[in-house]
């Protein structure tokens, strides 16, 4: 299987009057989103874009950036999708390293986007000032490769420059199908996408439901009330979410439960917290938790429906047909690099061969993650490679200390880097936002010494407003000694 | 993606507890089937069957036969499922033909197999024989490659020799997939097998089940009052049938409707005469009409749920991502050979390259099918292309004349074919199975003369107490002529 019809093409053929994407009181059929997608992909054919180029994908959620996402996908182009998050040097640097001829804005952004071209030979069209294009189809791709690169997504770069993360069409559609064989999925699935459509998470939910031929329901942005209402009154079968998401919702539910419509909280970027989920059991939320990233195009580990109470603080196992080891194949119980293989997996990073080559090892992907397997074969997570702190031969994972903390019923965000230590090599470092003014860190100090052992103690606990967190809210801990205490 | 773990070695590791198989008061979690399966195979490698080898499977419907299915895929044979209402003389066709080393029959069907093998160098062994194997791993197939042959799987063979369909793994992935894509499918489906599991509708289901990770409800054969019984009670979420199954069903539940738990009736086999639509209409019946057939690994276009009863009789559309055009991409409306074309199409037959290179010409599949494709883009299937009866220049489908022959209330079952005519070249006959014995043949083609144009009625009309079925209660058209007439 090497080619197959562009899908939403092939969707709007099988159903065409399905409800593919709500937005508020708007909403587009399978056909009617087939419709603007080659009216606007005709449009940005006229503006010269052609198969193969690299386009920026510089838009806030909405129904139109779906719909210019089909567009590129319906002329051949390889999509750059860009965190409007990033500053205009970040951007400029990406549209560079991408080698881009052309960005793609809406009209909100459209002022960044002028800034981040300023001296690059780049072409900025803005979606609201596209003419209306034709319904031919005759020049577009109504049929993909699976191995065509579709994307090319940069990490979040927690440390060093950005890379390119390319994948494919048929990594995408792996996903998918991955997922699928995981969650099941019912013709009256609607995927409430309320993380950015730049990101994995938002893509694959986009993807997806033009896969699975169900229902989108776009949100522009992250607001714990609107999530929450939409998922009480607009029919929400599944939500993606990541921890510091899903504490804000159930902050803003209250005593109450969700509708029972909802079947499936996708819980990704990073460990769950414990008492987080303790508290989603405790009210009946069906959390799968995931382990994914953008190199597997999307979770690649999810828990199992059956297994969400039994093996809670769990990933679960890889999904359908990917596999995943504790480095070179590490017993049950010991702790070591995760490693991911599977159709999903990326061929590598834009022009970073060496990266590549460090990342990719006999179709093995080094995830950089540290986990263990537990003896029923569930994958734990315990921390970014990179954010272990080993302290006095010690090895500590700030997650788990960040999870000790976010326990105390007044810590709402909590996270922990390490700094240098004469004594120890490195030490413990955490922060912490609290509403409660009186709270001080001796108390919560006394609090961790019951829970941790003494060597994971943080040597010094910080107050500070808010935590620095990407595009995809996943916390940067490279960023928290910048913070500025609010009180000692 | 070339190659993924074993399906069942997969699944069992996914989800080692969710129930695999049903068979009455035994069941089977996937753990315990793959323990079971690779005992069977360690049991099996001991005998001599090893990787490659050529297998014939002739065991009728049972959790034994299941298990024996998963053990020939850990050893990683090509596996001949035989059709046991073949004679032995047709069956020694096969073995040869298919170059067998070992056939593997149970207790019951074993004299019919050693008749069979009488002159031919392949081995028998009797599953209920066999010693008890290991559960050692290391010599059994993990791994499968996509592009590996998992079947070879004889057609029907309604004229000619039976033909051999090499059928992939990759071939039977895809149809699960395409499958899933339509249907959707749920943590909690229960798919009924009271089709043989020599077929590809019944093993489809098996390698669905694995796949999706799902329970398969297996009945040892086809009897309508069981498998009614199996729907009221046992949870069935899907069962597949085809026409002849569906009407006894239905005469067996009498006033009733099914339990609400029933979400699909996936009905291949043949074009579905209107008034058993009808029925299924009336009692809330969800009816898939599918089409497919063996060179395809099963279902290929199927009706999607919302157009069940706007589209009655159409098969509906090419499933996720297959295609499927009417000859040369002939306008709507005109009839003409269906092609298909997508990742479940056999690479061809085995050992005959010229009716591969017939049946498959760039890509696409020439099924011998005749239908029209309506404005909409759903196909209609009007009959084989070789049952098409051409009288005076015009088309006659049988599959027509019998439809309306079985709106008649009097009329349990009805076929139609062709025979020489001076006049018209060839005309339409007529052979139909009542219960009611002053049921006349004047009385019948007055009833169609209401429905069909003239050259449509049929010649004659001979009552007979059973039409020619296949092994997959296929009617066998060229073989009405020999029926023996029960009453003038």
């Amino acid at each position: 299987m090497e080619t197959m019809p562009n899908w939403l093409h092939k969707r709007a053929l099988m159903t065409p009057d399905r409800v593919a994407i709500i937005e508020n009181d708007t909403q587009l059929t399978y056909k009617e989103l087939q419709m603007r997608s080659v009216e606007v992909a005709n449009a940005l054919r006229t503006k010269g874009i052609a198969k193969g180029n690299h386009v920026g994908f510089f838009m806030q959620n909405s129904l139109e950036a779906a719909v210019c996402l089909h567009a590129l996908m319906y002329i051949g182009t390889v999509i750059v999708p860009l965190n409007h998050r990033l500053t205009a040097s970040e951007l400029s640097f990406q549209l560079n390293d991408a080698e881009l001829t052309y960005v793609i804005s809406d009209d909100e952004l459209k002022g960044k986007a002028s800034e981040a071209l300023n001296d690059l030979n780049v072409s900025l069209l803005v979606y609201q000032e596209l003419q209306k294009g034709s319904q031919e189809l005759s020049n577009l791709e109504v049929t993909i490769e699976l191995n065509q690169l579709h994307t090319i997504m940069y990490t979040s770069g927690t440390t060093g420059k950005p890379k390119g993360v390319m994948l494919t069409y048929g990594n995408h559609w792996w996903s998918a199908i991955s997922s699928s064989l995981n969650l099941g999925h019912e013709v009256q699935d609607r995927w409430l996408c309320a993380v950015p459509m730049f990101h994995m998470s938002g893509l694959s939910i986009l993807l997806r439901s033009v896969i699975y031929g169900i229902t989108m329901i776009i949100k522009p942005r992250f607001d714990p009330h609107v999530v929450n209402q939409s998922i009480q009154h607009e029919g929400v079968t599944i939500v993606s979410v990541v921890s510091a998401m899903l504490r804000r919702m159930l902050d803003d539910l209250g005593e109450e439960g969700y509708a029972p419509t909802l079947r499936c909280v996708l819980l990704g970027g990073g460990p769950a917290p414990y008492p987080l989920l303790k508290t989603c059991e405790k009210k009946g939320i069906p959390v799968y938790q995931t382990f994914g990233m953008t190199e597997t195009a999307s979770q690649l580990v999810t828990l199992s429906p059956e297994y969400m109470l039994q093996k809670q603080g769990s990933a679960g196992k890889a999904l359908f047909p990917s596999e995943v080891v504790i480095a070179d194949n590490l017993p049950p119980g010991e702790h070591g690099e995760i490693r991911v293989k599977g159709p999903t997996v990326t061929s590598g990073y834009w022009k970073r061969n060496e990266a590549t080559q460090e990342a990719l090892r006999n179709g093995w992907l080094h995830t950089g993650d540290i986990g263990y397997m537990d003896e029923d074969g569930f994958l734990f997570v315990l921390d970014r490679r990179k954010d272990l702190i080993i302290s006095g031969g010690e090895n500590v994972y700030p997650a788990e200390i960040e999870s000790a903390l976010l326990e105390h019923h007044a810590v709402k965000d909590a996270g922990v880097t390490g700094i240098q230590d004469e004594k120890w090599g490195e030490v413990p470092v955490a922060y912490v936002v609290s509403d409660q003014f009186e709270l001080s860190s001796s108390v919560l100090l006394e609090f961790l010494s019951e829970r941790l052992a003494n060597y994971k103690l943080p040597k010094r606990i910080s107050f500070v407003d808010e935590l620095p967190r990407n595009g995809a809210n996943k916390l940067q801990r490279n960023q928290l000694t910048n913070l500025r205490e609010t009180k000692q």
